[in-house]
């Protein structure tokens, strides 16, 4: 095991079998050491974990919640990719889309459940550049929908 | 003619002249091997392909026509860019944005008319990380934009 | 002084103290000679520069002074990673989000704010792909954020 499944497995996390793409493209693709993980959405054991809108009936502890979950198929999706999440040198992005109501501005406290799971787990190779962004809907009413750009070795 | 262009061809596709950008930045810009190219919006000879939101003015048909479309900007600008699009190795990422009215959550689908046409021209090294998102509007009132991440040789 | 700074002062400009980032990431990641810079919101001096969107409270005047106001803060972001805004050698994208009332579709305009600064300080270097759409809303009611991706020696 992987330290940084160690540590998720400390965090009472497991990886999740990694959610299919839900369209004509591919969860995790490469350019040269570089992994762009497709936009994951608030999903686990195929079940959405909420649904709907931050300022409306989603309130900021469960969009973190969601967040949280996005990045852990993140994690899945990369897991999936390369055997061993030991091979990630460094997380370098991750865009975060939160459903917003036109009057929510806490999109950066949403989307530090992300940013805190990756950086928990990986350490300082978890360190990463982000932009955390309102949308007013997103794919299956995913309150939250976590992409990722990826340093491997 | 490449295989690429062939095949744009046989769906019954001619690349236009590629769109000039709205303003004051570059259709392509270069990191190395990596080409970014512009977020890209539904416009065929001049036209808009139409405006509006999804959920709105905009049926899921309509939308997909569009983001199709946004896809051949976006090869428009790679050829103006490479001369061929035979030196595109691996199309890395989509990040596709779908005007749509809050209760819109098919963004997926729309997504999915950008996906299929770049999967279809360049097969294996069409098969690109997407991310998928509503907004509440983008430029010229167009219903999709497309942005590239592209691997050249 | 490198030249960037130079053109910057010229301009009126001072680079700021650069914007702690407001949650559990890093301003500036590094996948080699690329670096990603973390959305940065229209913030001087610690104060905002507006709130509010486009399309509503915030006319298309401000919104453009607070796009340019966000690339002063990614450049002030490069500076305390580099050292020296020498040491950049092409801005390859920007992200431009603008909150917008979904009837506002001009956010190409506002994003000029953000892209003429960084053409005018750093020249052929500067001169990047784009992406600029709109959103709902904004961490802080920020009425623009823009991340930005850059090649370094």
């Amino acid at each position: 095991m992987s330290a940084a499944e160690r540590r998720l497995s400390e965090l009472g996390l497991e990886l999740p079998e990694p959610p299919p793409p839900a369209a004509a493209y591919v969860p995790v693709a490469r350019a040269g050491e570089v992994l762009y993980v497709s936009g994951q959405v608030a999903v686990a054991q195929g079940q959405p974990v909420a649904t709907g809108k931050l300022g409306g009936e989603v309130d900021t502890r469960v969009g973190t919640r969601c967040a949280r979950q996005c990045a852990v198929n993140v994690l899945a999706q990369l897991k999936a990719e390369l055997g061993s999440l030991d091979r990630v040198r460094q997380v370098v992005r991750l865009g975060v889309f939160v459903a917003s109501d036109p009057a929510f501005t806490q999109q950066h406290v949403v989307a530090n459940g992300a940013s805190e799971l990756v950086a928990d787990v990986f350490g300082q190779a978890g360190l990463h550049a982000r932009a955390a962004v309102g949308v007013p809907s997103l794919p299956m009413d995913s309150p939250v929908e976590v992409e990722a750009v990826v340093l491997v070795e």
